[in-house]
């Protein structure tokens, strides 16, 4: 039951998905899930609360919102507009964990990923239509705002190593420290396991962002630890692993296998293999020229372009139009 | 021997290569090879010239040049410069083919794909590099270039099906019958049935784009039987269809089961398949969700604007720069 | 009162403007004028009837309809989306006049511009957010789009003349004589005559789009005449042209040295000149080296974004989400 | 003589221009100027060596070196490596005077303005074509560049407040903190007084980066002072102040005034007027919308690329491709 293989994936719904499929009870993991039939909208809440939950999860303590919806990147403006508030609720609550408050907020919100790579360009589209308030705030006060309460919005797209020689984190830490902002939001593209969760899932942390996942893995550790303020971190997956795809469809073929007459003996021996035997059988068969090669939709354009939109429309619903309405 | 399966590619190299694997010589197809060790540069000729070879090989009867190079991403340009005389020598042995003529040639250039996704933006990027003149020497004659002749370059990026609703071929045969080009000249991304050919081969050929290839499959023929003039595609393989990566993984677990002492039987039975119910057997096992998914490197954006400099190098050498060196 | 000089602008109104300075009612030239106290949208609908009309007008004979309104670059989506069912109202007037019908219209939407110049990008931009739908039509039936009757929308960015070595208008007729639409609706940034009308002003006109005006002059005429279907020109000016800054403040001072004691005579000799005198006298004082250079605000990348936007917005209400509205 | 008014220009050579068409020695500043003929390359070289000469000159004490070519944006090779030589000569004999040594230097290169703004996108676009190396000395060491010694080049495009609400002084001197760099790089559009010196002028100074000008104006100072290492400030003016021409072109028609025999009775009142009273006459009669508004080419797309790619070069010479020529 410990975790001793690993095919990648950013998502706390994914780790806990495996531990279900063995039927275990993870001490120290709490799950709850929520179902909106008539709007397509599932909302599941992992809760790793003690040190042994994070060992067996591969996660660190904290809460983990996964909102999934089949419609997530078709574009009805009413609908994303819907789930929009749903992923603004989501942060709001997490938020409500990290103990900052709630009014005049000072918010740097960061996108992760390359803007040249379209799959991994999430995080910089996100920030691209952002309201950002802290230079008027600063200059003019907050009744500049036409409110009693302003919060102070700033953004960045730090770029990834490989254009500008240094980690994201670095870049992040360098801006908080010169900045001192109450919180830091990092949106990043994600790493799937399964390629059915592509287009239709986002995952709203209070742990930060955790090094050696995502597209282009861009980013040593940002977190309350590194950074000295809370991180909420929202991630997407956009892609799934070469590696992972070839994972499987060997556990189909094995399972195939299995099932076939004139092969049952290859069934059964291979599944006297534990999951982590497999895996390493199956990595040695992978090239290693798949190493470093990702898998995404063919529409991956639109998909990116209408998720991060809605993404944008959440951040500016709870920063700066909900505070507007508030106050009237 | 038949082609009675299909895993995808673009590459007649990669098509011969089937056969080669199989140690026969095909009637109609001729193949030669020229390798220069100091540049490490590989040129294959692949000459169908009977309509039996054609069917052979699946694609029709013409000449496919593929220069292959381990560095044709890399960023070294003087060497890259090299390459793309290469790939200009290897245009011009093409147009001779035609029998377009050498002098005042007019040429409309088309970059086939979508500018929004990164791997298909080959073609997109290359007509950005052209330097075009049909609008030069149209108002001011050839010798306004400075030079006895001219040609008249052109140059068309006409998006994809999903951004415009018309095919790229339906645009093309308009511009071409309102501009009444000698020669079109299309380039465009491909997918390579093995992933090691990303990054390092060019394919030319004198027999236009067929359908049903390329990234985002966004085009039906354009050939000189369709548009009425002489059609040149470039391509380069950018992307690996994910059903290929997982074929490719299979066979390699189908040789390790019969190399294996305790599945030695599964090997003996898996070796009775042919290729074609192989790859029918790992289609079954290939979830539906993968059609409509690609692979490709990480480092995608480096390649596409390195390789698509040098094609746009090798054809303004080619159309507008040699026409100048020769007649000073 | 003949019109001997030419200051630049691609608006009818400002052609009128000119005009009713001079207290002229011009025959064959109709103007009505509706002012939304509430929303402060001017709409001006400018009919030029005769030739005798186009002739003092500089203008085709036709209807030029111009909605202004202070906000049009504010990014306030409810109120955006009232300005798009305005323009969307407009669009539809002169597609009533063009006689086309209404129902299962094919129409070619052409982003005129070059996407590369931030005010010039205009045209291609509202392109990139279009529903076009004429494949799917084209494949499926309209009945796959859920509704009885569905329009056919392309659309296209032909790109401008030293990108292509092509005139957009030859690119435009191509596609037309292949794809057989009932109307083109070309969408282009405009140069203004007065600095005022940046931001604020959409132009709507059924004469099509003719040479000579907007930022890089990117086009010869695309008219009915020259197309043979209906063109439908949507502007929106984002540039004034350098001389005509240099003119207004030239006329500002002319004016003021009218006014100044120690001035007077200097004053009198200049307002014994005519326009066209004053505008040649000034034409020379301007150094060539302004030739070819335009004035555009530091905002213009979130005024083209929003505007643009806006416009698309419009479109897609007209073409696709108004049919399926009325159907259900 | 003092300085009372202020036509924009962050060119010290036109500063010193400014003095010299009054004829006067300005005590602290010393011009030297070399030509290039062949080549036409003009280096002007200002030194303000006191804090007498900084207020007479409005600009800091230091070395300014501004090298003019009538070619800096035609599409020529093999000119435009010349042209980068000389710019990395003269960022070279900067970094001598600053005294950071020259080996295994650690440099920050800083891309200011707007990536969305054609002409305020300079700094961004040098940027994106710089050879990084931080990350790769750092893990792997100098000696996997294949060399004894090598620059760690790091890269940074913090954008604009706007997008931001940060300034870009802010978000350096965060990034300065953290990665300790040797010295900072930062390359900026400028704006200039005179439209002929648009694209073809690169002015490289040891003084830092300061505010107030440029052309979205976005940034507070990055200095020596504010940084705490020194700053090479390298700027290409692209666009010139909508005032700034309005002032040039009523100089010409005062100037016509004085020598026009019926008026002139104005020339001699207005002559009478020292520059600054002239200034702010025009001021007055410039209509305040002008205020925020620029004035750039038509051509302002290709001319950035150009001069962009030039520029990038000139740095990866200096600090990537020299040192491993040296070494070999």
């Amino acid at each position: 039951m410990m975790r001793n293989y690993s095919v990648r994936t950013d998502l706390a719904l994914e780790e806990r998905e495996r531990f279900e499929s063995d039927n275990v009870e993870i001490p120290g993991v709490i799950l709850e899930e929520d179902y909106d039939e008539e709007r397509e909208i599932r909302l599941t809440r992992v809760r790793i609360e003690t040190e042994n939950g994070a060992r067996a999860m591969g996660k660190p303590v904290g809460t983990y919102l996964t909102l999934e919806t089949p419609n997530l990147a078709v574009p009805d403006e009413e609908y994303l507009r819907e789930v929009a508030g749903e992923i603004c609720r989501c942060i709001e609550e997490l938020i409500d964990n990290t103990g900052c408050g709630k009014e005049d907020l000072s918010v740097l919100i960061v996108g992760l990923g390359n803007r040249e790579v379209t799959p991994d360009a999430l995080g910089p589209y996100v920030a691209d239509h952002l309201c950002v308030t802290r230079h008027i705030v600063r200059e003019y006060g907050k009744y500049a705002m036409g409110m009693e309460h302003a919060n102070m919005i700033s953004a960045v797209v730090p770029g990834v190593m490989g254009q500008t020689g240094m980690e994201s984190a670095e870049i992040v830490r360098g801006i908080v420290n010169e900045t001192h902002p109450d919180l830091v939001i990092a949106v990043d593209a994600l790493a799937a396991r399964n390629s059915k969760r592509l287009n239709r899932t986002v995952q709203i942390a209070d742990t930060g962002i955790h090094p050696g996942s995502g597209v282009g893995n861009h980013r040593a550790g940002m977190t309350e630890e590194s950074l000295g303020v809370p991180v909420i971190g929202i991630g997407v997956p956009t892609v799934v692993d070469a590696a992972t795809i070839v994972n499987d469809t060997m556990e189909n073929f094995i399972r195939a296998l299995e099932s076939s007459e004139s092969l049952k003996g290859v069934g059964e021996v291979l599944r006297s293999y534990n999951a982590g035997e497999k895996y390493e059988f199956v990595k040695e068969l992978i090239a290693p020229h798949l190493n470093g090669m990702f898998m995404t939709p063919k529409d991956v354009d639109e998909m990116i372009h209408h998720i991060s939109h809605t993404i944008s429309e959440a951040l500016n619903m709870l920063f700066v139009n909900r505070v507007s309405t508030q106050e009237s």
